[in-house]
């Protein structure tokens, strides 16, 4: 038989970690991953913080470098080579070297598209000017550093206050802008209301101004360096730093294109075992559909621990050994400033289309034992389904102990414990860390007794 | 009928719950309360805090007063009243006010035995020296802060290494003084090697000289105010304070007198209900047992949140409604100075002698990003059963993130998920506050892999 041969699209964390684990599992195959970048393996997740100086150099994220997978791992990597077209009937990519603009082919038995999400700019919005930023990869965290301590910029607009929005308003703010941050309609639109509510005191205590309701309808370049931004009713604001945080969609052209079916908002359609509409092709990650464990179909929840996990998936069934992509709950969690909010499961909303009777309870609890310095409020959202007091979702907002806590909840919705058993669950106490009775317990319990049928 | 009457023995948490409980359900009941010291529902745990001068009023630690139960919630409270006597066959207890040395009969219905533990005092130590404390309730608190400050001490001897003995060991380090801890054998003696090292390296560092494989043979009042301390060895120690944190030991004398059965340890003997050998009384937190949930039977492990989850079965099943007791996980969790150490479930020799195949599985990760300022390194210890894969304990030291990981563990095990189902859980990820592969995760997937069949 001949040496099998897997071509990878993309050196994004689950490109390279399908390959990896393809190449511990069968050591035989031949891999060649193509990057149209600079990096590969690192930790996108990061570049927040090495924009607020917390982390001091870009190559501090990067966990693996194109060399050390050649060396140490076997793995061909081919960087600033874009895949221009991926011809399934003949199992071949075309591939494009940037540098050159040399084209040429390259054989494939399996393939993988990892090719990541992009950000979605809004139309009115011109990322060309010098100043009008998005952050997908290291090179626009560079670029927006640099840009900062050159013009020794002092202020800034945001648009969209998602993750990344959200994310950068620290960021940034930590870098020394005075910001504004433009929201549509509401901050964080996949939190509950109670939640949301207390990211918006955060960023107001923290000085970020906020303007809600406000669209972007024209940027152009303004005096001095600085960037004119029309909003649609009229009103002009004037920057000398934008950063487009409006949500990101797969990059799934190229797959589209080739004629593979796209699912859940664009993104490329898979199985559980990671193949798209034709089997000898896998895709994974942020370009790619995630089996959602509760609501037991596809969804598009692009997250960096979800692409590492299919990462594996798709470097298992490539060896041959048949794994189902056990499926994301939605958890989730971020930072703004000093406030930590998580999330899993289902929010109230999506609980109802997905057509379950569902109620909402808000439970108050303190990080800490009363008497411990250092406790602050926590804030549990549960949404709770009538009669069966099962849990569906769960949203946290706090300063103090909330991240690691929604992860006791993970793992019990996973489990499918009921709001019974999670209040009778058996966790850890001690005053620094929380009252006797943990925040996850009193919410199991108001939530189990507001859930009861009738 | 009758107006039924509950008397409750101990004032502490579990029978404050317990009182509560029955009396949100059974308002008509009549509730006596009958507690021997100066308190009723504290947090007794946060006594090394108060002595730290983390916490700065006693009455800081105190939840509720006897006035409190008395007008809010119509529990009569009997403060400075020990019960000398049980009269199962009469229901009556002898009940002693302490002031006057009167004593007096009351009659019951019902009847909750809430005694609590009582530190064991090896044979040796004279407690009745002046500088030699055991910490048992408030007053003790009281005594050794009072006793410091006065006598500006800046020295002192903790003899015995469990959760009091290192806990005493911040707060007293933490108030100025120079530390010696004598422990017989091992530091936490029911942790596992690989995490009590951790523990002994953290003393260390902090400047608790460690002596282990030390017994005190006697104690006798020496110069300046100083106590004599001579070990078993011959060696003699001077110190102007020493603190006694040898362990507890159930306080059943009274229900043992009662013709009541006692069980592991010396604890009264409970089912599921918390009832004793006598339906008609029962018996919850530190005195009683607890029903271990992995073990499936009785096991003696005083802690708090078992005390209040028992008060409050107490009090249901004395309002008519039948519940169980959940059980135990063994879930517990400490800080000593800024070292974090939390267990769950069974240790490997508990889990062996149980009958169970199991390996021990030692796992290092980080508890951030490792870009990300200030994580530090998680040690975690998997009892994890061969061929099944399935996790029967989970040990963690770390100084970051350990305190509510633990939780993750707690409920995965509570819930029966198998390590392989654990790794692939769906756990909250962002660089500050975990790697990718959160340590959860981490610890799981190698533990999976080591814990295969053959």
């Amino acid at each position: 038989m001949d040496q099998q041969k897997l071509v990878v699209i993309g050196g994004d964390a689950v490109g390279m970690s399908a390959a990896s684990r393809t190449k511990r599992r069968r050591p035989d195959m031949e891999i060649e991953v193509f990057e149209m970048g600079e990096y590969v393996s690192y930790g996108a997740c990061g570049m927040p913080y090495y924009i607020s100086g917390q982390v001091r150099e870009l190559e501090d994220l990067v966990v693996l470098t194109p060399r050390d997978f050649e060396e140490k791992r076997g793995i061909r990597v081919q960087m600033g080579h874009r895949v221009e077209e991926i011809r399934p009937e003949q199992r071949k990519v075309l591939v494009k070297e940037i540098a050159t603009g040399r084209v040429r082919e390259a054989d494939y038995d399996k393939l993988l598209i990892a090719t990541g999400a992009e950000p979605v700019v809004p139309p009115g919005l011109d990322v060309s000017l010098p100043g009008v930023f998005t952050l997908r990869g290291l090179p626009d965290a560079g670029r927006i550093k640099d840009y900062i301590g050159r013009r020794k910029i002092d202020a800034g607009v945001i648009v969209g206050a998602g993750y990344i929005g959200l994310e950068m308003a620290e960021g940034l703010s930590r870098a020394g802008l005075k910001l504004t941050l433009l929201v549509r309609s509401k901050v964080m639109s996949s939190l509950e209301e109670e939640v949301a509510q207390i990211v918006v005191k955060e960023l107001e205590r923290e000085g970020v101004k906020l303007e809600v309701g406000a669209s972007v309808a024209e940027t152009a370049a303004g005096e001095g360096g600085r960037i004119e931004i029309r909003l649609t009713g009229g009103r002009v604001l004037h920057a000398p730093l934008v950063l487009v945080g409006t949500g990101v969609r797969p990059r799934s052209e190229l797959a589209g294109r080739a004629g593979l079916t796209l699912g859940v908002k664009g993104a490329i359609k898979v199985d559980r075992r990671q193949r798209t509409s034709r089997p000898e092709i896998f895709a994974a990650g942020d370009c790619a559909e995630a089996y959602h464990r509760l609501l037991g179909r596809n969804a598009y929840l692009p997250l960096a621990l979800t692409a590492n996990r299919q990462g594996r998936v798709v470097g298992d069934n490539i060896a041959g050994i048949e794994r189902e992509f056990p499926g994301i709950l939605g958890t989730a969690v971020f930072k703004v400033f000093d406030l930590t909010v998580a999330r899993t499961g289902l929010g109230l909303a999506e609980a109802r289309e997905a057509g379950l009777d569902v109620v909402k309870v808000v439970v108050d609890s303190a990080s800490r034992a009363g008497y411990y310095p250092g406790g602050e409020p926590i804030k549990t959202v549960v949404v709770a389904e009538r009669g069966t007091k099962k849990a569906w979702g769960v949203q946290m907002a706090g300063r103090d102990g909330v991240a690691h806590r929604i992860n006791t909840w993970a793992a019990a919705i996973s489990a499918g414990l009921s709001l019974e058993e999670i209040k009778d669950l058996d966790l850890a106490y001690t005053p620094p860390y929380s009252p006797v009775w943990d925040p996850v317990l009193q919410a199991a319990d108001v939530a189990s007794k507001h859930s009861a049928q009738g």
